[in-house]
């Protein structure tokens, strides 16, 4: 429930406004346990629509869902090394079930490659067995030292898709094809614009031959990493044995892909919209996209009531989420401010003097208000939500493009990389990166599929780039 | 994928047969932790139209989804007395995490009512904040000794409703609207006839003042409770303290509920539809509904092909979930063996005098073929699929029915509980209830809602009978 006090305002701290506004707007709460957080009502209703959204378009490429326990024997994540190595410091191990102690201890599940090549290696025997499409919902456990709710927590939730196929090419296909799936749901669902682009080496995931991902920028300026997709190649394949028999009767490793996306969406798009106010959702994944206020005395309740309960009736019947907020504790004033925290697209004020007109106001989330028709109101909200969406995704977009710059020099760099993104020439070597980051706290998001061909020198070194492209560097989430 | 060897028939062995079939028919694979099963697309596709079936329903109630951490500190469980005595010998427990002994082990949750009890505690203030009216989709760990896939594995997949209310009486309506809600999932989507009722002390919820629950017939006989619903009165809000002011300004405890449904509906579903030739599956929740083999040589295929493939895009268009079987390696026996298998509920099969014709030859799984035309196909198959939905019902219904017995002396119950259910008098003392199950394996299943009143001796002790109504006992699962 909102407090009388206001948010702190982002401009003078954001880190404490972002604090704030998820617990106020009850998105979230923390759990027990350090590291983990609740997912109230409001949150998890635009964590299911993200799903929701998401699931759909998995099935519409092909994708099952299925599900792989959440223990794996400790023993799975040896057999890839270089996995093993980036995530054996973040398990969590139980070590004692059933008041007694394990032969062999069990992670809690970090990521499912390793349980699935395992069963693979028994599904998999011919090139009719292929490709798999599999895709787990479900929840992870990766032991963070510095969590932050929907950013990074020890337990999450997300999504995991896993595919073999019988050939490289169509493994490459697959990855790019599921990262412009994250894409479209960014920019179309949650109104979050991303550049699509590889990682560097440094920044990608633990047992990949590359990574795909990404990159939203946050009204602080800063990144975050919103989906990956990954190009595993054979490693996983050749760590589990997934062999398969081709059309040519040969014996084959399969190539594996896989790709995420989590509930740090729902971090995106409170960062990415909101202001000092609280939320700003975009209608399409809002679990409340209109709500309406009646205004009374008590001598004219009689005379609101049935003409909002109609109208709410009615744009439910138009498929609009919508709540009629007729609690009779609070002021119209204070309900303004609750819905305007909680980042209701639309609101509509009703009072006895707009039922006698037959008309009522419409307010707007990204401000502005009208004098709207009643009769007219329930056609018109499903138009007016859907320009809501495009209004807010334009202003993302104006937002990141007004806080990009290309740079040259290393001087630059630091002064840019501090309000927003760059785009610079860089050497590929890991330790520029490495220096780069011990000086400004800023790594590489991507190489940017989309970027133009050009050549430079390293913004830091002064050596030749390696990308023939400028890529994006910034400080991130 | 159907091996030649037909399965074992459930006459004679139906522990063997369920453990075949749910193999073969790709619902299930073992992990590789002990108890542990891999839900694979097919029976993954199950449990989805279970899950959207109850989430609406849950939804139409008022309820909302939301999400608790995995992790439970231990010394939450030691809050309840009858709670921790339940739960303590099947926890998994988590004793190290990031590469350290944590300083207080974690449990990884059976079920959720302490860490819900702790957040409530914090969230509800006044009888304003009341109903809560939470719902979770998640996974569960219980450590059992003696697993199955689907009825009892170490971790299982589940919805876990929780609620909270000012008064009892309001409790216990919940209860049994969600008891309602349970049936009705297994009635009419499930098509699974069950018994409402009550749990007798020895058998309810650790935790809970008592347990109702539905209870589901086996083709063996034997019961499977395939949900329950739980009034825990003030015992969990007096175990961590949730008090709310009501309107007459004192302070009180709210009443609070819990209830789940698992995957193990989806053995429900196999064990009380399937026959020896594998799955029988009820439209409403089939993964595939109607299966389309095309039937053709080599000379003939470029005939058929176009008709089932315009057949199929049409029951697609027509919400039909439909699968057009073209592989060219399988001859059509083959596939109707392993469709049969899968438990699809009806076959259409058309060759090139079919398509002359305009017709085709639509078998049902329960038995039955007929000729149709292809012209009318579209239109009458969602009645069909309702007509073989409500057929299947009957069929369980009528078979429960057949297995079920009044019985007044022990030694008819002794005989008939090998075969079914049987209905007797009991006295309502545990000893006596643990005597029956140490002579017969049988256990109380429960009080039932529908039962007329009566009274009589108990089957076993002779006493008079403590329930005012015969109960249900059975050999369970
Ligand atoms: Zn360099
Ligand atoms: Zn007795």
């Amino acid at each position: 429930m909102a407090k009388e006090k206001g948010l702190t305002p982002q401009s003078q701290d954001f880190n404490e406004w972002y604090n704030e506004v998820i617990q106020r707007a009850e998105l979230v709460d923390y759990g027990p346990v350090r590291g983990t957080m609740v997912i109230r009502p409001y949150g998890f209703g635009l964590w299911e629509n993200i799903q929701r959204a998401l699931d759909d378009m998995f099935k519409a490429t092909g994708h099952t869902n299925a599900y792989f326990p959440l223990f794996i024997p400790m023993s799975f994540f040896q057999k890839e090394a270089e996995h093993v190595e980036g995530f054996a410091p973040e398990l969590a191990v139980v070590t004692h079930a059933g008041g007694e102690e394990l032969e062999e201890p069990l992670a809690v599940r970090p990521t499912s490659e390793t349980i699935i090549g395992h069963m693979w290696a028994k599904w998999v025997r011919t090139y009719r067995d292929l490709p798999q499409l599999l895709n787990q919902w479900g929840n992870v456990v990766r032991w963070e030292l510095r969590t932050k709710p929907f950013l990074r927590t020890s337990e999450f939730l997300w999504q995991e898709g896993h595919t073999a196929h019988a050939t490289q090419a169509e493994a490459e296909a697959e990855v790019r094809q599921m990262l412009g799936v994250y894409a479209k749901m960014s920019r179309e669902w949650a109104a979050v614009p991303v550049w699509e682009g590889v990682k560097t080496e440094s920044e990608k995931f633990a047992g990949a031959v590359y990574t795909t991902t990404i990159e939203a920028m946050m009204r602080d300026g800063k990144a975050l990493q919103s989906g990956t997709s990954h190009y595993l190649g054979t490693n996983f394949a050749k760590a589990f044995d997934i062999q398969f028999q081709d059309r040519d009767q040969q014996n084959k490793y399969v190539h594996t892909t896989s790709w995420g996306l989590s509930t740090r969406m729902v971090g995106a798009v409170i960062m990415t919209h909101g202001d000092d106010k609280g939320l700003i959702l975009p209608p399409r994944i809002a679990p409340v996209q209109v709500v309406i206020v009646p205004i009374y005395k008590s001598d004219t309740r009689e005379q609101v009531m049935p003409a909002v309960e109609r109208l709410a009736a009615d744009l439910k019947a138009a498929g609009v989420r919508v709540v009629l907020d007729d609690r009779d504790q609070y002021s119209p004033g204070f309900k303004f401010n609750e819905w305007e925290l909680k980042g209701v697209p639309l609101r509509l004020e009703i009072g006895p003097r707009d039922v006698e007109a037959g008309t009522a106001v419409l307010a707007s989330r990204l401000g502005g208000k009208e004098t709207v028709q009643l009769a007219e109101v329930v056609g018109q909200i499903p138009h007016k939500l859907e320009a809501f969406q495009a209004a807010l995704y334009q202003r993302a977009l104006e937002f990141r493009d007004s806080h990009t710059w290309e740079v040259d020099s290393f001087e630059e760099f630091k002064e840019k990389v501090e309000q927003g993104f760059v785009k610079a020439f860089h050497c590929g070597d890991k330790e520029c990166e490495k220096q780069i980051k011990a000086e400004t706290t800023a790594t590489t998001r991507c190489i940017p599929f989309d970027e133009p061909e050009a050549h430079g020198s390293c913004v830091r070194c002064g050596k030749p780039s390696a990308y023939g492209k400028r890529i994006l560097f910034a400080k991130a989430y």
